[in-house]
């Protein structure tokens, strides 16, 4: 049997090799491991059976996928979000989509409660008195007893609620569906409940999956809805949010502040507009990305091929319709 | 029966009147309420019954103190520490001294668990950049899964190390005396036990009352007993930390960082030179300062009020040899 081959699909330039781990390592011996950048994508792919898509910034595979022709029967994403990958030959095809669920939701999660602590003890202009070397007392606000709605009933969603939860938040998820049995927070609200809920949240959270009902979904109206003053996170995609729409609701007082960690287009340009928004924090897209993260990523996916390599299921499997994993 | 006279310690100038809040009201007509300030102590002192220190700051009371004369029978503070209160003629005295005790507890827990949240996730690097519009990725770390010691068994320290452990941190709680019975924490570690802790810990935590045995705990030794590139965060006094070993400690990359709300000296004056210390972040005294946090102080000391004038017990009554309420 001739070894199966596994492309590897990395950031073009001399940053590349030492971003993948050791961990790949364990493929050796059961797989003829390649790497490729976007710039090779086109040639490599028809060769290959399964696809790790390392660099899970890139939008190559878009154009590079060889439609009707030899194409890799699986393809993994090192990221939770899969939006990339869901275009239409890809959808259509029988390959097999998996992602890199469960390795973000806790860094995540504690990313997004650093930041809601944060904007309530007002830490950020705290650091700005401190440069100018000027011992201004306030009073804050207590993060106990005020309310927050996560929109994203997934792992991430869920574990920023469960967080949030333990710091005496009342909580409100908020995913396609509603549910009334689910088993960490009794009821999910449907998202047509989202006006309703946000009109009473002092803070906001996005951690949706990227699809066409979510893309755009924070606008001028879903900020109208807000209560005046409340707070908005995004730890989504930039898409999710229609960033003129967030200036101008920091800009006229409607939110309070906001936080970003996901952009329309990243990296972040220095010519943004978005870097000196008052009340906006910018963070350049890094809050799942703890130490040791690339390892864990890495062996999730060796974890995934043996099963491949077995025959067995594989998990984390992408409902391509949906755009994310089902709850199982 | 003449009405009782309370006297309360306010601020010297123009802000003192608004800082006393309304629910003070609740003592009309059962009490003559006088407001008085460092420079009338010494005058208006052996004609109280009681005396509310509302300017916890201030240190007048103990030269103002009348020794054997006429003399206040209750003493209450409207903060959680009592050091300020704790002079010979005081303790010695027949005097009832009572304090603030709960009314900052989730406050400071709180700000302290944004603190390790934010020391673990760079938020402030993360700030400096969006300064300079340059978006730099880096790996932070993950909270949950590491280890915090937290000095202080009383009501802050305790929530403190709740909230933490419901962020996933492992906690060691230090109290002057150790137990295997705590309600909260099985184990209260005992002081003497804080070398071998302090060598295991990620976050160090001071949340202790400021006495004799507290005082200057946190020195080069202390330190020197931390992990290389720990964390320090200090919301008990700031006679807690000799500065000096704190910023020698930072400077020598022994600390990774540090958060100081309180000070040996405070306000601390623009000449400083804590407010640029690498590594250290200031804030001014006000982390367990939310909004209502005075009407919750006026009203817990109207409360105590209530039951003096009844004749019953008051509650949050401080022992003075110990220096802080005796868990009950």
């Amino acid at each position: 049997m001739t070894e199966p081959r596994v492309l590897v699909l990395v950031s073009a330039g001399p940053t590349a090799g030492p971003t993948v781990p050791p961990a790949l390592q364990r493929l050796d011996g059961r797989a003829r491991v390649t790497f490729g950048d976007e710039k090779s994508l086109v040639e490599a792919l028809p060769d290959a059976d399964v696809l790790l898509v390392w660099d899970f910034s890139s939008d190559a595979l878009r154009s590079a996928w060889p439609g009707g022709g030899p194409r890799p029967g699986w393809v993994h994403t090192a990221s939770a979000g899969v939006d990339r990958l869901l275009f239409p030959a890809l959808v259509e095809s029988d390959t097999v989509v998996t992602n890199a669920r469960g390795i973000f939701d806790q860094p995540i999660a504690e990313y997004v409660a650093g930041m809601v602590i944060a904007m309530a003890k007002d830490f950020h202009a705290t650091a700005d008195l401190q440069r100018r070397r000027e011992w201004r007392h306030r009073e804050t606000r207590k993060v106990a007893g005020s309310r927050a709605v996560v929109v994203g009933s997934g792992p991430i969603g869920r574990r920023i609620g469960v967080t949030l939860t333990a710091l005496g938040v009342e909580v409100d998820l908020v995913g396609r569906r509603g549910t009334d049995g689910d088993p960490d927070f009794g009821r999910v609200h449907a998202s047509e409940s989202l006006p309703a809920l946000l009109a009473e949240a002092d803070w906001v959270v996005c951690a949706a999956p990227l699809t066409a009902a979510t893309t755009g979904l924070f606008d001028a109206d879903t900020f109208g809805h807000m209560k005046r003053g409340a707070h908005f996170v995004n730890v989504g995609r930039g898409a999710h949010v229609v960033e003129d729409d967030l200036v101008a609701a920091l800009r006229s007082g409607r939110l309070g502040g906001a936080a970003l960690d996901v952009f329309a287009s990243e990296p972040l340009t220095a010519d943004s507009p978005l870097w000196q928004v008052p009340g906006l924090l910018v963070s350049p897209h890094m809050s799942g990305d703890t130490v040791g993260w690339r390892d864990d990523l890495a062996e999730q996916f060796a974890d995934n091929f043996d099963r491949w390599l077995a025959g067995e299921p594989l998990v984390n499997v992408v409902d391509k319709r949906l755009g994310y994993v089902p709850r199982a």
